[in-house]
């Protein structure tokens, strides 16, 4: 008697969910005994998490149960943590148990880029799961019920700073500047004490976007009272703020670190071979030398070849990604050889900056403010649509587009 | 040309303002110069502080800007803080000015009593303004957001000591016995993780009241998960807890003071003769030696003599107070050299222990569960009513009452 084939997917971020629900749609669990390993019994959408963070949304919109999506009388699915590859044995250690596989598909995500910049990681705040934006935004309430309760008032308290203007760094301080005068209402605290800093090595924030997209979101973002510091390299990270390269220091209670990300340690950990933690994989990919392992999401690189740079870790190309991979795994089921090239097809790209102001590039269309949130908004419900249809997208969509 | 004479009333609490709201409904500002001084622009119910500290009601809930109650073109009012009080002189210095009076009426309220325990200033919360309460409630959902962050997880960041089992600290259990489910929810934390400790040196909880509504009490809160220590002294509270006089030491982030209050130490500073802050008054409520300066309130003391005991400070006995103060003054207002006596009449006492619970005395009969926890929201009621009438009370008023 043939046993299934075992196929093991590390991770339900964006990648390995959408491979799951891939798989499940196409009935693969009868070729196949399908196991989905992930750190919590939920999946979140990393690219809302800014929202919670600031506290303009409740983490639970960007959350939902596994099992609400996918079914796991079809897909197993264990809550464990990933400890450990073994590509050679064909084994995953997890932090109470392991696994075997026959075919594997690692999509473990992202972890903060400090640069190796002191006092980041024991200072700074990062936006990268439910637990830790939580964390952010009581940290941030926290100080604002601290300030008044002083005798000698700390205005680092009242002080915000945003250490990288990139994407998540600008969306977060869009919401942030949204969430501050609700703050001050609530603590009675004046709004012309709250500093929030936007600081940035590039020359420009948001770099490598349009022009004028960039001059809008600053413009917007000035008006709202952040500050900031462009060309503005930082060179460490205190309790009590941060040390700019100059010299200079800003005394802040609160530094959010937002400077972008590596792939997760498991894989530097597992002897893969990896550029600032992520593996650059094969066309359909599989990692070089091994025929059963799939990388996608953050934790792999593909070179955009018009540019000669890979494409950024990006929600849209880990779920395209898993489009492949999980066409890619029924290929293999089906003892075929040849398998499907990766093809990223990058619509666009919205920066949400609180409330209903946004910017974004569609195709080569650029959209301001009413326009682009309400844009921002049809692609993160296109998203709950993809993975769980309707019933998802009615459950956890973002309506209130104008 | 006579000028009219000044009066001064120190403190918008409970005995301050309604003072000063018996004196304008009194037509008394046809008469003398009134004014009224407050650190803050409102006015809120130290009574209710236990709820917004446990989360369980909004603050602005427990509060009202001085100017929707007092009449402010009738008694002016002043934002500072009193410094001292110089009553030779017939001058209340404060913070940022100082002003004359002819009449002063002192209602500055309590302080934490600490007792000379070591680390209590520093390392404990108390309850006892809008500002220490929001402090409380943030401290406490900052430590459950903490929790799943750290790699080792630290168990003091789920464990709540509130020193002293009196009345304020019952109710604050209470509150945070019924909060403490929905935090767990919210963080993701099993409610058996977190500790609640009633800590009392004392031999028994709520130490005077009846028996059996005590052991009401503590059967309905221990059903809750809370902990007793009763006899247990606190010899010190630390960064990570208190240790006890018998060395035992209890791991916890979170401690609330609730040992008993002492009088404002603006008076002791002032030179009045206190004890443990407060001023022993005359019969009509004056300072022995002033004729011309009443102490209402915390600050007081009147001695039951009954049992030879000094009357507790409670808001029902301030208002009282705050009654036969008004009276005086019109009578001194109108030349009158005959005062009143203070004559207090206690209606009862109803201690609530969150949700729909509360025990309670009032005149000699018994009051448990939901008929006690109605009685304390008509006493709460009764007080809004007294003091802004009905459009405060169905403002601010509690009306779930069953």
């Amino acid at each position: 008697m043939n046993r299934k084939p075992k196929i093991v997917i590390l991770g339900a971020g964006y990648g390995g969910m959408m491979t799951a629900s891939k798989l499940q749609k196409a009935n693969a669990h009868h070729d196949a005994e399908i196991t989905l390993v992930n750190k919590h019994n939920y999946h979140y959408q990393t690219t809302w998490l800014h929202e919670p963070a600031a506290g303009t949304l409740h983490h639970d919109r960007t959350r939902m149960r596994i099992d609400s999506v996918i079914d796991t009388n079809k897909i197993h699915f264990i809550k464990d943590s990933v400890t450990e590859i073994k590509g050679e044995e064909k084994k995953v250690l997890l932090a109470s148990g392991e696994l075997e596989y026959d075919y594997l598909v690692i999509g473990l995500g992202s972890e903060p880029e400090t640069f190796g910049i002191p006092g980041v990681e024991k200072n700074a705040f990062s936006i990268r799961s439910v637990n830790s934006v939580r964390l952010i935004r009581e940290h941030i309430e926290y100080m604002f019920a601290s300030y008044n309760n002083e005798e000698e008032k700390n205005e680092g308290y009242l002080a915000f700073i945003v250490a990288g203007a990139g994407f998540t760094g600008i969306e977060f301080v869009g919401e942030l500047s949204e969430r501050i005068p609700e703050l001050c209402e609530e603590y009675d605290i004046d709004r012309e004490k709250v500093k929030i800093y936007s600081v940035e090595a590039a020359p420009t924030a948001l770099p490598g976007f349009d022009e004028e997209l960039v001059n809008y979101a600053v413009n917007l973002l000035e008006s709202r009272g952040v500050e900031f510091k462009i060309s503005t390299p930082i060179k460490e990270v205190t309790e009590n703020g941060v040390v700019l390269e100059d010299g200079e220091e800003i005394n802040a209670s609160t530094v959010v670190w937002t400077t972008g990300v590596r792939g997760n340690s498991v894989l530097e950990k597992s002897g893969f071979e990896t550029m600032r933690g992520r593996v650059k994989v094969e066309k359909d990919l599989r990692v070089p030398g091994y025929d059963n392992v799939f990388i996608i999401g953050d934790c792999a690189i593909i070179i955009n070849e018009e540019i000669n740079r890979p494409y950024p870790p990006t929600a849209q190309i880990a779920m395209q990604q898993a489009d492949t991979c999980a066409k890619n795994l029924r290929a293999l089921l089906a003892g075929k050889e040849q398998l499907a090239a990766f093809k990223p097809d990058i619509k666009g790209t919205v920066a949400s900056l609180g409330g209903k102001e946004a910017v974004g590039l569609v195709g080569s269309k650029k959209l301001y403010g009413t326009s682009a949130s309400a844009m921002k908004k049809v692609i993160d419900n296109r998203y709950l649509f993809m993975l769980g249809g309707m019933p998802l997208l009615l459950k956890k969509g973002k309506f209130n587009i104008f």
